[in-house]
């Protein structure tokens, strides 16, 4: 062990201070000629004899290309930029290896910005973004309205949405197909027997908003009410915020509240415990986006799995094919979810049923 | 909104092409001039007039640095590097919002590296960070005796450990009192009647691990043993095998099992529930960290609450003080880690109390 770090350290040293000038003297050629025998593009000018000698030599010295001086002469930075809100929100991370797993791939880098939920903020590490010669970004705060997609068109910056989409369809995106998953979610709340139900909203200037909110809609069957409330951000604070509201706005509790994703469900989960109800028995809560650990909660939450690090990579690796110059279809890639049906969501016994 | 989109739009466009040479020539001066009026370090060399005349050109023209072409020049990138496991682990995104939080306080940029628990991506990601010229790093993964802190610091490259430390004190490291907040844990459970305690353990080549088990160690009373399972990785499911081992070990199963982390605890529940033993009348379980929704497990987890934003942003501003050339004492600063009992803790009813 000591021994290998003793080397790579060696390594590590020389790669901060060998230059082509060190290997063409080693070598015993030209700078110019050492330039031209480590570049793909350029090496069949000079002799393949040549190249070898000088690829061994530098391989000897520890000679690596400094990015940032290949960036400035290529203008490629091999890096990627990310924007999403809140690395802490758990639905981020998976998203984010699988990102950096198509990128280490290709041999580019990631760059992450958390906007904290500021457009201001979002503008900015945007703009910080381009200044630091991103190669492309991938966008996880898409709007369906969104000035920052414009930005990215309108500059010629390589970008692809993942998780949400713009309502133009003007870049690539991949998502989960949230439409269907909620669907799925409120027809087995049905057949388990609730009528009265309630709906926690994200926004509807987000597309997953829009979508899950449309399947709530779309699965909703005559006899069944949904009241519908809407947040004012993505988190377990105003889930339990939007959930006291819910309790106070109606004489009785719903028999269901659906929420529009799992962090937003354990905020329902605090405020109807602090309400004094049971989660199942006076009320039955859902989820989506089949977070870790969510069948260990108490009850186990019935949620909608995604394939977040799967979606991840998939965006990665459109954005690199778009940065490379090949054609990509400027189209929705959706991903299948898949219903987890846990002990949250309870079997109603009602009056009906006798 | 579509008047700001179309506003910032034209500011990027305008960012990707406004060069010196363009602000020169709208200002009428040389571009020599236009570069000493835009620098801090050497606007003083003409009048006051003219750099104000520059400037308001400048801004005009939306120009703005290109931060590659100022890391040329200066050899300064404003990045900042962090290596750490996995960022899926949710111990580690509020330690990057707070190093980032630092960093864009002083205009710096953290790029992540994942390197997945492999020794070899560590040192790759490490020479990548060093070839793209981050100005320094932080270091999430950090071993007792660690080959990457010895590269840093033959290198020249200026780093901080956050969460923990290397053995020799080489580098300055923001931690919690791990050591502390462990024997508070075992005191609390032997206080609460258990006796026969198992302890599984992180590895003792990380500082968290050693200085956990030593705290273990230091609150053990007569007449209580611990039996020590050592941990292969520091994730679920390895908590999960570590748990059916203590299980398969001995005769009948311990009173409480005290885990190194949450996310090993939440393993832990696993494996006794799949053993049919129950949490907590069965065994205690405890954990270490104070992650979200340790109060929505069930049972809710016992654990040991850590500073884990404020951490991240005492190291990043003990890194940027010093890329910026002050003096930071090479030393460890411990934050006062806060004991949370929860019912996956129960008082047991042993026959010496009769």
């Amino acid at each position: 062990m000591a021994g290998a770090g003793t080397e790579k350290r060696r390594r590590i040293r020389k790669s901060a201070r060998v230059r082509q000038s060190d290997v063409a003297k080693a070598a015993g050629v030209h700078t110019s000629t050492v330039s031209l025998a480590l570049r793909a593009k350029t090496r069949h000018l000079i002799s393949h004899e040549q190249v070898e000698h000088i690829e061994r030599v530098a391989r000897h010295l520890g000679y690596r290309p400094d990015a940032v001086a290949v960036s400035m002469r290529t203008g490629k930075s091999r890096l990627l930029g990310m924007l999403l809100h809140d690395i802490s929100d758990p639905v981020y991370p998976p998203i984010v290896r699988g990102v950096e797993s198509a990128g280490r791939e290709h041999g580019y880098m990631l760059m992450l910005g958390n906007t904290g939920y500021d457009a201001a903020a979002e503008a900015e590490l945007l703009e910080t973004f381009a200044s630091r010669r991103v190669d492309g970004i991938i966008l996880a705060t898409t709007r369906l309205h969104d000035p920052i997609v414009e930005t990215c068109l309108a500059s010629g910056l390589p970008a692809v949405s993942v998780f949400r989409r713009p309502a133009d369809g003007s870049i690539p995106s991949v998502l989960n197909n949230c439409r269907g998953g909620m669907a799925q979610m409120v027809a087995a709340v049905q057949d388990m027997g609730h009528r009265k139900l309630a709906y926690i909203s994200a926004p509807h200037d987000i597309s997953s908003g829009k979508d899950r909110y449309d399947g709530v809609m779309d699965a909703l069957r005559p006899g069944s009410s949904c009241s519908v409330e809407m947040l004012d951000e993505l988190t377990a604070d105003a889930g339990y915020r939007a959930t006291r509201n819910v309790l106070a706005r109606h004489a009785t509790p719903p028999d269901a509240i659906i929420c529009v994703n799992d962090l937003v469900a354990t905020g329902a989960y605090r405020a109807l415990d602090h309400a004094g109800l049971r989660c199942p028995q006076d009320v039955s809560v859902t989820g989506y986006n089949g977070l870790p650990f969510g069948d260990l909660l108490n009850p186990p939450l019935s949620t909608v799995g995604i394939q977040l690090f799967e979606m991840g990579v998939a965006a990665g690796e459109a954005l690199i094919r778009m940065i490379e110059g090949e054609a990509v279809a400027v189209e929705s890639v959706w991903l299948e979810p898949k219903l987890i049906i846990r002990e949250s969501l309870a079997r109603l016994l009602i009056a009906t049923e006798n």
